[in-house]
Parts: C-alpha cells; structure tokens; sequence
C-alpha cells in the first residue's frame, strides 16, 4: 500500500535527530493510513445505504410475489454491486495495510467480506422467491451490522483526535440511520396489518429510542454546519408528520385497530427524513476526508521545518557539546514533557534546538492524548453497554432489544446513567 | 527486526480463508515485537538500577572531594556502561520496529537516547568534580525519569491483557523502587545535617507517600509468588529499622537536632531493602519475559490448527455454499460475537467452519479487549493525575512535590478519590 513504510522502517536510525525525523516520519505514515481508511469507512457507508435501499425493495418484490419493484429492485441491486466491488478491493488491500496490525479490524473485514461474497447467492434466492420476506431482511440486516461494527472499530483505532471525533459522529449517524430504515419497516408492517401488534410495537419503541440515543451522540461531536443540517431537517414537515405518526403508534394498545391507508404517509415520511440523513452523512464523509488531507499537508510542513532546524544545528555548532549542556539544565522543566505529564503552554515560537524540539512534540502528543480520551469515552461507554446487553442476553435468553429495555427499565428505576448501570452489572454481575 | 512482517503483509489476500490466516500471523507477529519490547524493559530497568548505583556512589565521592568511593563509583560506572551500550542499541532498533508506529514512543526513545548520549560528558564532569552533588543527582534522576516514563509508554502500549497486567505492576515496582532510592538520599543528607530541615522533611513525607502509592498498584497486578516475596521483604529487621526511623524524622519539628550517627543504619536498612526490591524486580522482568514466549507457543499452535481446518474444508466442499447457508443461519447468534458485544461463554469445542472460526477468533479478542481495559485503567488514572498535577505546577508556580500534596490535600478535604479530584481540576479549570 505505502512502499515508503518498508524502507522507512528498515533502516536501523543511528542517533538522536535520525529518530526525531523516524517519528515525524511515522506521524505522517499513520495520517496517510487513516486517510485510506476514512476512504474505506466512505464507501463502507455508502454500501450500508445502497444495502438498505436493496433490502426495502427486495422486501415489497417478495411481499407482491415478484409483481411490484421487480425493475426497481434490479436497479438498486445494479447500485449495490458496484459499490460492492469496490469495497471488496478495499477490504483485501486494508487487511494487509502496514500500520493495520489492529486484530479485532482484521478479523472483522473478514467477517464483512463473508457477509459480501454470500450476497449474490441471496439475490438468487429472493429473484426466485425461495426466501421469506423476513429471512430477506434478517440477512441484510446482518452484513449492514457488520459494516457497522467496522466503522466502530475504525473509529477505536484512529490516533488523531479531530478524525476520531468525527468518526464518533459518523459511526453514531450511520447507525441511527439503520435504526430510522427499520423503523420505516416495522412500521410499515405495523399500519399494514391494520391491527396494533404487541411485540411489532415494542420493536417499534426501541428503535425509536435507540435511534434517539445515536442522534444525540452525532450531534455531540458535529460540528455547526452539520447542526444547522440537522436542524432544517428536524423543521421539515415529514418530520412533523413522522412525530405524528410515532404517537399514534404508541397511543394505541394491542389489539386496537390502525387505519391501512396510513401505511403510504408513513413510508413517505420516513423516506424523506432517511434521504435527508443520508445527505448529512455524505457531508460528514466529506468532511473527514478534507480533514485528513489538511493533517496530513500539517505533518509534511512539520517535517521540513524539522529537518531545516537539524541541518542548521549540524552546520552551526558540534551537536554533541549543545545536547549535553541542554540535557542537563536544571531551569529546563523537562519533567513536564516527559509524555503524559505534559500541561504546559504551547509555546508559539519556532524551537531552536534538538531539546526543544523533542520538547515540543511531546507536549504536542500529549495534548493529542489528551482530546483523544474525550473522544473515544463515547465509544469505550458503548462498549460497556454492548457488553453488558450480551451478557443479560445469554443469561435470561432474551432478544437484543428485550435486554436493551430491561437494563434500561433498571437503571432508570436506580436512577443510574445507562452506562454506570452497565458497569456495575458487569463488575457485580448482579441478577435484576 | 522481523522480516517476516513485510512478507505477510505486502501480499494482498484474495479470500476470506487468507485473511483469516493474516489475522492470526499479525497476531504471532504482534507478540513476537511485545517479546521484544518486554526484552527492552527489562534492560531498562536493569539500566535504572544501575543509574541509580552509580548515583549514589557519585554524590559520595563529590561530597567528599573525591577521597572516597573512587574505586566503588568506578566500578559502578563500567556496570552501567555495559548495560548502557546494550540498551543504545536495543533503542535504535526499537525506534524502527515495524509495528512501533507510536508516536509517544518513539519521542521518548529519542529522549532517552539524548540522555544517554550525554552520560560520558557527565561522568567526565563528575570525575573533576566540575558539578556540585544536587546538580549530579538532578542529572542523574531526569535520566531515570525519562527511563521510567518509557516503561509506562510500552505497558500502555501493550496489547495482550497478562503482560499489561504485568508491565503496569513492572512500571509502578520500577517507580516506587526510585522513590526508594531518593528517599535514602534525602533522609542521609537530613541526618547527616544534625538538624531537621522543614522543605527536606516535606520532601521524604512526599517520597513516602508516593513510594505507598506506586507499590500498592504494583501489588495489585502481581501474583501470588510476588506478593509471598514481598511479605518477606515487609517481615525483615532492615524494613522494622526503617519504620522505626522514618517515624523519628516524621515526629521532629523543624530545627530539631537530629543524632548524625543514625546516617549510617539509615543508609543500612534503605539500601537492604532496595536490594531486596531489585531482586523482586528481576523477578518481575523473568516472568514477563517467559508469559511472552507462553503465548507466542500458544498463538503459533492455533495458527496451524486452523491452517489444518481450512485445508480440511477446502477438500470436503465446496466452500462458497457453506459460506452462504451459515453467514446467514438465523439461528446463529452472529450480532453477539461482532466486535464489542461478544459476551457468549467461550466453547470447548474446536471450531469446525469458516463461521465458527471467525466467531471464535471475534469471541476472543472481545474477551481480551475486555481484560485489557481493566488493566488500562490503572494507568489512564495514572495519566489524568499526572496531567492535573502539571497544570497545577504551571498555574501556581508549584514544585511537582507541592502540586501533588496540595491536589492530595484538597481530595481528602473534599473525602474524594484523588483520580476525581484530577478530573474536576482538568474539566473545571477551577483553583484551589
């Protein structure tokens, strides 16, 4: 992928500024490495939206018995398997990438391109019919998680603060659109059988709330232009007409009667609000790919100024002497940029020798460091909820959403955050 | 270092069968470099000790104008010398380890080396006395902190949850051992003054109380041969002496005539117990070092039981139609084992698919994911304390003895952790 990484990395540096320049060097190897990943998490969200829009279809041309949406479908399975050909590429050349020796990212691209290389053999089978409308779903639904869960695991592994507030946003988005797109299906379900269903219901109400959950987090790490997106759309009449709807829904008891006709408004409205997310998201991915670029230009300018300032040191005096008169001033508060404790001011002066500059790259991580926590509590939180759901999963046998409920009815009933529920479920592995 | 890594990973996979494989030898390959990382700590720490010998032969022989310990520093100098060439060459080669794309870590190898490099000059400096005790104890001590800080670098580093386990208990035994050491150094000179000395005094309370610290972590992640071996230490008359007169210099008020004679058991009993401390350390660094090679054997029979799976496989069908029929197995809790939400209880049985491979391998990492984190804590707490203290320094103008006592103080006025007291100082910027 990067033939610079190989010879960069093979030649044993033989002091002090040849490891400098290494690690200015390797700053930038692993920002062109996030570059080509954010490029795989684009196309990894435009596939899960072509997927999406293939599921929906593939839903009404099996529901009709092949006699609506046949045309409709093609296309969008056409959409689809370019996308896919492209990501599949991607993921065999991401899974040897230099830097990507990152375990859990490996096995899950396997796993994604399981998921890929079975979907021709699942349009097969809906072409012929020999699939139920819900077997249909259940196996989009399955390779559009696993895409998800990679998005996930990119954004754990990015080093870069910016980039990984970003990749927090758009990890929230994508799946609160896959939340929004399920909603759209049971509902329509719902409305279509013209009865209100208990469990339909409960599915209902979870994706309603887990999809309120993920636009919250989006939201907390977008920036204002993606707010002010956001806040048009919510002004929309569809959304207007979808919060309408939404309570009829959860107005009525089971068994009451939903007036069929209401099916269209509904598939309408959440259509639009789904069109509209899906337009945020190509901005976000905008964003994150301009964002990488301006880094990277950052970390090239860096390293031209820190080679001029080791050639000017080398021309102008004998290094040695000037280390070791630096190394040891006692007024130099070196302690304090030694890694995690670094806090002082950024100074905005240009260093001027060996010291400084190893002084100011340290204090330059370690406020990396710093931003970079903040950024990743929101996914290290969801982690802890994951965790603990899989655990009330295993242990009652219930369905994912019924464990979601059930911690959640628990933690509000303490008073706890979700989060700190989870936690202490795990830590005390407590019965409730 | 490891020219197998460019092989495996220059050569794009073409299936999911040699991702798998790729997952697994990235896996080997990542334990062979924490081998060598672990190697690397251990010579670092060895370098610490020896430092800190020569440290002290060194104040010795400039305290008393050379007449004694010339022969004992001497000595003392072609140990560390020794230790020292080794470890200059294990830092070159760390510094362009393929897998050592961290930043952090790379700037403090570089930091270090400086420091090394500058060793010669300071020893010259010594032997013709051009350099006062407390300047050759400063320069001697930023060296061992930059030593210390990379023990904790690479322990944040690691992937595997035993050795970081291990490396966090390594750290903290590494740092209270240096507290050890300046608190003999401190508590000579107070003693050899004749009287007690209030800023000295505030000094080896401070000492105390980190050492207390740092030990407390370390015994927390030790096992149980290490604890049996700290018991003893605690148990020894040298450790019974040392309570004895640490209390004597706790109770003496500033101005006190403290008894000279005391210089010498004082010396005595710190320094039997710092040597029983070095040889638990060495301890430490052995079982490290055989946990690393434990799980390369483990990792390297895995890769060749599913190297024999997937030849198995490929032989008795056709790989494809198995793919397709179990990726989308409704029955097969698949969601659970994607990434974070692995909770399932791990199965005896040997995995007898391309699925239950993968899942295997997802349920694992999850597993060790979880692991990790809880031996991760204790250094992300670590680093939030770290970094308040030195906003505290710079705020107040404060020494890190100082900031470090007021934040301790102002935590227990307030009955919090200090961990929460850190944070609210770094998230309300308040004063105090």
């Amino acid at each position: 992928m990067n033939p610079q990484n190989t010879t960069i990395r093979n030649t044993v540096p033989s002091s002090v500024s040849d490891i400098v320049l290494l690690a200015k060097r390797l700053e930038i190897d692993e920002l062109k490495h996030l570059q080509s990943r954010a490029h795989l998490v684009g196309v990894i969200s435009h596939m899960v939206h072509a997927l999406q829009a293939e599921r929906g279809a593939s839903s009404i041309y099996i529901a009709s018995d092949g006699k609506r949406f046949e045309e409709t479908r093609l296309k969008l399975v056409g959409e689809s398997e370019s996308v896919q050909r492209l990501l599949r590429d991607l993921i065999l050349e991401e899974s040897c990438a230099s830097a990507s020796s990152n375990a859990r990212i490996v096995a899950l691209l396997a796993w994604v391109l399981l998921g890929l290389d079975a979907l021709s053999d699942l349009r097969a089978r809906i072409t012929s019919l020999r699939l139920s409308g819900s077997e249909s779903v259940a196996a989009f639904s399955r390779i559009i998680a696993g895409l998800i869960a990679l998005i996930f695991e990119v954004a754990d592994a990015s080093v870069d603060p910016d980039i990984s507030r970003l990749l927090v946003s758009l990890f929230n988005l994508v799946e609160g659109k896959e939340f929004a797109g399920q909603e759209r299906a049971v509902g329509a379900l719902h409305f279509g059988a013209g009865r209100c269903d208990g469990p339909l219901k409960e599915r209902l109400l979870y994706l309603i709330d887990a999809q309120a959950r993920s636009f919250e987090v989006f939201l907390q790490f977008a920036d204002a232009s993606l707010h002010r997106k956001w806040a048009v759309m919510e002004n929309e009449d569809y959304t207007a007409e979808l919060l309408r709807l939404r309570e009829l829904l959860r107005a009525a008891p089971p068994g009451a009667v939903l007036d069929p006709a209401l099916s269209d408004p509904w598939f309408a409205c959440c259509s639009n609000r789904i069109t509209a997310i899906w337009s945020i998201q190509r901005d976000l991915v905008e964003a994150l790919q301009q964002h990488c670029a301006t880094l990277i230009a950052k970390a090239e300018e860096a390293l031209l100024d820190s080679e001029g300032l080791l050639r000017s040191l080398r021309e102008a005096q004998p290094p040695r002497a000037d280390a070791v008169d630096r190394f040891f001033d006692p007024h130099l508060a070196v302690e304090q940029s030694l890694s995690f404790a670094a806090a002082a001011p950024e100074s905005s002066q240009r260093p001027r020798s060996l010291i400084e500059l190893l002084q100011a790259q340290s204090r330059h991580l370690a406020d990396m460091e710093a931003e970079l926590t903040s950024a990743k509590r929101a996914l290290a939180e969801r982690k802890v909820i994951e965790r603990a759901k899989g655990v009330i999963m295993v242990r009652f046998g219930l369905s994912e959403d019924e464990a979601y409920t059930r911690m959640r009815k628990a933690s509000m009933d303490r008073n706890m955050r979700l989060v700190d529920m989870a936690e202490f479920l795990l830590a005390k592995a407590i019965p409730f």
